[in-house]
């Protein structure tokens, strides 16, 4: 049994509720951080919505998400390192350390030139992070996405990406989601913790079968993913932030999000 | 533009056809090989149906597939090597000399106890294979199917299992399909070359976006996988062996299969 001091749910979560009815329902069910997504934010001011977190008694533990560096043509490269500024402006605004990185992929060319392209965006934006007090976590993508998502697709490949960069505010968000079929995972954390880059971790499961290859995530307990060894061998690894929900799910986002939530504190007390 | 000399094509991407009639429309379009899917058997004589590939001027390059050695239940194991040991007899009596390997995976336990069932069920048919002149092909499939189909899911696992049960028929069976986005597989194709494993090239491409996780595939050159380049390595890597269309495709097996046929063959020339 887990207590809720480190339980943070991201909104894409409870996608159906503003977050301003996220931070209310989840400081009330007892939760401790909350991941917003961009889209969340929409209008508003983010430092406000950051203070209206910690009113609540919150933590803004990550901004969802920043990336989509590769793309064959350059201005629309150029475009994506801009959004990425703004994405640590906001973080930095909501009081969020991190900003999560999916990192793109562009399927009309080679994975390699992606990655290499992710290096580039990646490195034009992390000097201002770093002033800004901002982290990025790369975070590896099922290889599912590899297509349009994310050319990285492994921890080892994520891993490979920081060494490459090699800057401190540089980093992974491990998901179980994306990394549990994979045979190297458990010793690329290891690799992660000791080069001190294990900035998030992500929970929820692998629905057998799934039906939809984005929008069929289950909760923990749910599926076949050994939660709860994943989450020891991070925390072997050094890591000692929030156990983050993300879950996508047309069949959760159309129930009564009061009712899911309930059950994601109990999916979460009983399976991470 | 290839020839057609080493096409091969999968009964199951015709799946609409019989095996008499793919027999009869391959060999008419100028395909060489035939890859026969056990369920295009159903009560046929296997002897019969080689004997028709032949007289067709065709050759048997394969049987689809055995495998499925994971099991939480003993019993389901057990059966499972039964029924491998019938497809190795199958495969026997249609000249087939490589039975194609899904190894499977059983989502109530975990990968690891599922990779050392794969090496059991394999171990226990891999000597009468040899006797029947039958090579087994693992093939390493796409980490989407990690929950219920393979807990083998790279060209790296495959090695490994390889180099553990350690017969010479045993090998691997390289699907564009499963591989394409892994930085590691080159180098790990490479590696199994050397080993002198390199069972079985089967090509078709990666549909952006993909619709369904099984029953999308796409025509080699429609999708985001670079097969010639994936071609090259293997050939580099001393493959010899026929270019097998293997296609799985709701949209593909709704079509007049001879217009397919015609297509199938065009790709071919054309992105292989």
């Amino acid at each position: 049994m887990s207590d809720l001091s480190r339980l943070c749910i991201h909104t894409a979560t409870t996608k159906p509720w503003s977050v301003e009815i996220a931070i209310e329902q989840y400081a009330r069910a007892g939760v401790a951080g909350i991941t917003v997504w961009r889209d969340a934010l929409s209008d508003r001011d983010p430092a406000a919505v950051g203070r209206r977190i910690r009113d609540a008694g919150l933590e803004a533990v990550s901004l969802c998400r920043g990336g989509f560096f590769a793309a064959v043509e350059r201005e629309t490269r150029r475009r994506a390192v801009e959004e990425n500024l703004r994405a640590v402006e906001e973080a930095a605004a909501l009081g969020a350390p991190v900003v999560v990185l999916v990192c793109g992929a562009d399927s009309g060319q080679a994975l390699e030139t992606s990655r290499r392209q992710i290096v580039e965006g990646i490195g034009a934006i992390s000097a201002r992070a770093r002033e800004a007090g901002v982290r990025l976590a790369v975070e590896p993508l099922h290889p599912m996405y590899a297509d349009e998502k994310s050319a990285i697709s492994t921890m080892q490949s994520a891993n490979d990406i920081c060494d490459e960069i090699s800057a401190q505010n540089v980093g992974v968000a491990v998901d179980v989601y994306h990394i549990w079929w994979d045979p190297n995972a458990p010793a690329e954390i290891r690799r992660c913790g000791a080069a001190g880059r294990l900035f998030a971790f992500h929970v929820c499961d692998w629905r057998v079968p799934t039906g939809d290859l984005l929008l069929d995530r289950a909760l923990m307990g749910e599926g076949c993913i050994d939660v709860p060894r994943f989450r020891r061998i991070v925390e072997e690894s050094g890591f000692e932030g929030y156990h983050e929900v993300e879950i996508f799910s047309t069949r959760y986002w159309s129930m009564d999000q009061s009712n899911y939530l309930d059950q994601i504190i109990e999916a979460y007390r009983r399976q991470v």
